[in-house]
């Protein structure tokens, strides 16, 4: 079920803080048709957002997926989410292909990364 | 590589704000030996700690994988982060588990959930 269009082969490196996150966390239902392209839009559309920063994604096959969007700051989360294509998008996902999610947006207070040596 | 203890079958639902997230992006590497038996321990462990409010976790196979723990406050990170047992497990993680990973600490300023009518 990994049909996201880009499969991050590393996670985000963290930003200085503050910033945002938006954490989507979603059980999808069997109705599929169309998400794939819908996601790969979406995908392709918040790069259009001033501030917005990057995108982690993964998804346990028949599982939970969770999708954790990073932007500067509140004002282009506000952005997105009143992005009418993104709106429209929101409303399929609700009528067809999640059968529950949660989003919280919080602020990032601190992060910090690893990567192994070579 | 859904090797967690207990796979959720639904996102946890939102907590009244202000709480705080943690998500825990990583890759893992190839030496995985004891990394099930570490995570199921941690994820008992963690039950203990005052404010701990949950945890969401997705795992794309061969991918990203994402850990988002709840905490009611500042003070239930805190010990969580200081706990010696976890301090153990994470320095094994750089030793031996993680590719690379990245951490955000975050409070949640507003959160919304939704469910599928029966």
């Amino acid at each position: 079920m990994n049909d996201h269009s880009e499969t991050p082969v590393a996670p985000i490196e963290p930003f200085e803080p503050p910033y945002y996150v938006a954490v989507f966390t979603t059980v999808r239902t069997q109705e599929q048709h169309g998400y794939s392209e819908t996601n790969a839009r979406m995908e392709e559309l918040v790069k259009d957002v001033p501030g917005y920063l990057g995108m982690d994604h993964a998804q346990t096959p028949g599982g939970l997926g969770i999708t954790v969007g990073y932007f500067r700051d509140a004002d282009a989360l506000t952005q997105w989410r009143s992005n009418t294509e993104h709106r429209t998008a929101q409303q399929r996902g609700r009528d067809e292909w999640y059968e529950s999610y949660t989003l919280h947006v919080a602020k990032v207070e601190r992060s910090h990364g690893f990567t192994r040596r070579p």
